[in-house]
């Protein structure tokens, strides 16, 4: 099986992070497939730039889907999700969502940790565009900014250790997410220092990505997630046009 | 007062239309100005064309904002609305919400009517997106397809008004507001056969514009529409790669 | 255009202070005709002095609805507000739901800040009447409570201002609207010194109900605000009674 | 114990059919006092009827409250109410929420059957009033018209019985109301015709009334039900002013 | 009119408390049955606890309930409460459901209070499960644990007095439930010392009981809470099972 | 990995066909281990029923958990989820939930079918206990009753498609599931007959349990999924006696 691990940022070490935290849980047989953005921003952290970030996502699912069989969009805010969903026959998935509903096995309310209380609006549109506000304990976040974000995990590692525990006193979260494609691979490394369950983004993303490739669901013929007719357009790139000209076989 | 009226299309006839429902209900001194997008998609009609198109949206505000007082997102389902609020320092407003938003301001409950059931769903996101589901009072459209926008409105102007009524009487809405930019006008050439209120939603917006650019409201400094701290970009459009890695003054 | 600005308190000074702060933003040609309660409580911040002002507005707009294009309800909480859509012709606004409404277009989420802790309830139901919960960060009051409502503005305004930061930070606000009648105008004052976007109660009102008369929506027929019945009644105001009586024309 | 039966219309037949319909399952010692409005309408059935409504029954109750033990507003839709429970010390219920929070413990989800769908935007607003959109499974008016409502319920008896059929099979309805004060009484007479528990809107208020008393909760001190502060007024009934104007003890 | 006081739980002293505050509400005639569990745990606490001892409590009324007028379920929480209003003819109140629908005639959100933080998040999906959230001001208890529940009302009673003063004043609570059944009789103790009204669900539960009986409410026969249709079972008690195998008559 | 397969109903063979459905989607290694009740009803249809099926599930996960990985619940509702959830360490997951967070990736709304209209009211509070209401786009039930639950599928299956596309059509349904055990293997026979993915609740359960045991989340040290403290019992099996009166290591 080929999992397409989209980084939809043109940060390559986060791709390379998030790559090496999903193969930690992979399937043997599950081969992730890195794929880096060549245009945008290093890394999405609004509104404006996940617009952007999500038209580039299905650009890059439009050149690169015929070779895999489902696709991680790995920014958290899954920029592109739905329009992804719509537009291509395999599955898609989120690394928020797949982070979410992984957490509500895992008890009725979870909170989301960020490196940086810059996220909180978009991240919070994120859970209401998944249905998940009634689930959701919290988002918090750092107050500090980062310029880079190599380093961020292990220089805010403490600190972050820290919020999460008070995100979980404050609002009595059942479980917790590390939020944001820097933070990949953390959830392991403080496992035994966060007294309620952590999941990890894209980890919960590549068994996610495993589970529906297994299930092998139709794609919709009916419905909102039916592929759109077929449509001409102009001066967008070569693959997403023919995909969006295509009609569904 | 200058008005942005962008339409994210490509369709010419579509912004014209537009242009003509606004200017028949703006003030004295309001300049509506025409921008119809060089590329994309002729008509938005599925949440992947709304991520590109909404992505394109920011390309051109980036490009026009500088003469303008308020940009007017001229696509029913507001593409790119939230990046444009958070990137941008002077009003953006989406035709959808701006129909919405006078909606509750005639009642309690608005069903909204659109030219096919293919758009309930984003639709429907669309909604959430603005929280309004409480007062939305069902979202209805009819069976057929249509190739081209220029004439759909006079062809299904009879179907419409039937779907119109039985909308109102299926549950009881209080108004009603024609989705999508090809109905613009229509609102006006049946309003006396309609039981109920009608909001054309770019007449809607070019008032809630002129209202926003009266009130003068600051642009936010915290929250989350904040201007994104600067950053590096590669490959966007050269308007939109300036505004994103300029620092707000 | 005419637009009665109705105070149903019977505080004259707070009519003029709104009517000022209604002119500060008003189109040319529009005329604001101030009209304050001659019976009822000086300063309605109750659940029940809403219930009376509410029905004392009723009597107000029958006496004067005649002359004017719009009607605006001037005091927070929108006391009879949507009695008054049903009943009469022409547009009425609430300075509360325009405040909300306009302030959805400047972010996801407002704080409102009021000048008592007591109009907590009362407004949570305001807010949660015009179906917005899910966009209201929070509300925020004093601990003060104030004899005469002339001075407040000026007394408080250190205090407000510091709330109104507090509140911002608190829950992420994205804008503000400082609540209650005496203190319109207040936002123009510290525009400057609150980090994001207010919206002055009177000023989005008045602005809304040009809006609407500009669009012309037309009196339902059918649904939930279509004009009641005739009937007949005791001991209400002349004008009250012979609205109550009038079958549609 | 007496509880006063409040009558916000000026209908003295409706009056006296809920006290009987009350008086059919009031406990022993219970002493149901009737009052009906002088002035006002004759069948308050829209949102401005009720906002004129409530503030009679304010005038009402501050008249009667002295002698009595517990206040049942007696009209469906609860005029006045939330502001009748700031305002006096005693218990004060209405007949919507008496119904449908006794509903609550017969089944999931209740339905409303109405004489005519005229009631069906008012109503809904009352469910939302009291938070319990999510415990309801429909709202449902028959399509006529009355002129008198003395002898509605007999007329249409078996039109109700048709119709609430349909309410419950169409959305799985747990429980039934009949709605409005002309129906006082039906539940008792269709009893064994309908297939789910009916619950009567006075004879639950009744019972609630008589719960409250025996329970004895104190006056709020603290939250949005305290009393509200001393304040002048002008032009309100004596009773009324009287109340407004005095310090709580 | 009898009633059974069902505690699921082992600890005949709770119930004879419980059974004490009932009775000091109760009506004249009322005749409040103890029942305590045979098997089972000495004090629900948990989800877990929750759902054994609301078998438990289908056992206990399938052997009780020929000689009662109507169940009260004493455990916070409601454990079995939706199933048994299913399988028995005969209404069945919830402590927990009693308490906040009176709560709910006193204002318009409640606060709980609670012995131990632990019982936050069952007693969360509680509120839920009423579809009561939108209601609810909050959920709070004390930080300790406690071996026995003999004792513990008054060995806490100032730092519950403290803590109730502190929900209220957190987020305007209007009024205030002690949950648990060890704190029954401790609202009317303290009731000069919280300055809202408290409900104390046994005493709300006796008075709801006896509304419910004296309405006679009709058995479904349509609807979710019909009885289930005649089953055989394996290894359940022997009147449980008769109950679950006997049509309905 | 060996997961149980745990059916809290007496009835052999609808736990083969759940476990057949479930090994067609199995990864290899995955050892399915089934559990059939021992005691209970043949099929938990009704809440009364998913009580007592809730509380024997504990019992047979305290005598099987110590040699598996995790616990499939399959039982359509979920019966004893959450309690399971919070006194075992390792993952527990239910059918429903499952099915439904799974179909939550493959479009916004899903859509139940199940056979008989008897599971409405008990589906529908499934679906609010895991906040999935807004994700839900309908329950649908066949209108007829059966006697044995061995061959309704088949029997059913022309029923079962009819009612699958109305439900699509209806509510615009992204994703569908057919609910209850008996009808485990159905969407793979039908999957090209249908429009929308279908989701087959124990593979859906069989993918989530192998993605969980992967991730290997801690057991929670806090918030409300925390191992209940130790609490002596009466009455209950040895299994589970033990395992509510041990301490977490």
């Amino acid at each position: 099986m080929r999992i397409l691990v989209l980084n939809p940022n043109t940060t390559l070490s986060a791709t390379t992070l998030m790559v090496e935290a999903g193969r930690a849980v992979a399937a043997p047989g599950t081969d992730l497939v890195p794929m880096t953005a060549s245009r945008g921003v290093p890394y999405i952290s609004t509104r404006a730039e996940a617009q952007i970030g999500g038209a580039i996502a299905l650009e890059m699912i439009a050149e690169a889907h015929a070779g895999v069989d489902a696709v991680i969009i790995a920014a958290y805010g899954d920029p592109g999700l739905l329009g992804a969903r719509e537009l291509f026959d395999i599955p898609v998935i989120g690394i928020s969502e797949a982070a979410m509903l992984t957490a509500c096995m895992l008890g009725q309310r979870f909170a989301l940790v960020a490196l940086s209380t810059a996220f909180n609006g978009w991240y919070r549109d994120c859970v209401e565009m998944h249905g998940l506000l009634g689930r959701c304990a919290g988002i918090y976040g750092l107050d500090r900014s980062f310029a880079s974000i190599d380093d961020v995990q292990d220089e805010n590692l403490e600190a972050l250790v820290t919020l999460a525990g008070h995100a979980i006193r404050d609002q009595d979260a059942d479980s917790m997410i590390f939020a944001g494609a820097p933070l990949a691979g953390l959830a392991r490394k403080v496992r035994e220092r966060i007294p309620v369950p952590i999941i990890d983004p894209i980890a919960a993303a590549v068994k996610q990505a495993e589970a529906l490739v297994a299930l092998a669901p139709r794609k919709a013929l009916m419905g909102s997630f039916r592929r759109p007719a077929p449509k001409a357009s102009i001066g967008l790139s070569a693959s997403l046009a023919a995909r969006l000209g295509q009609a569904e076989v």
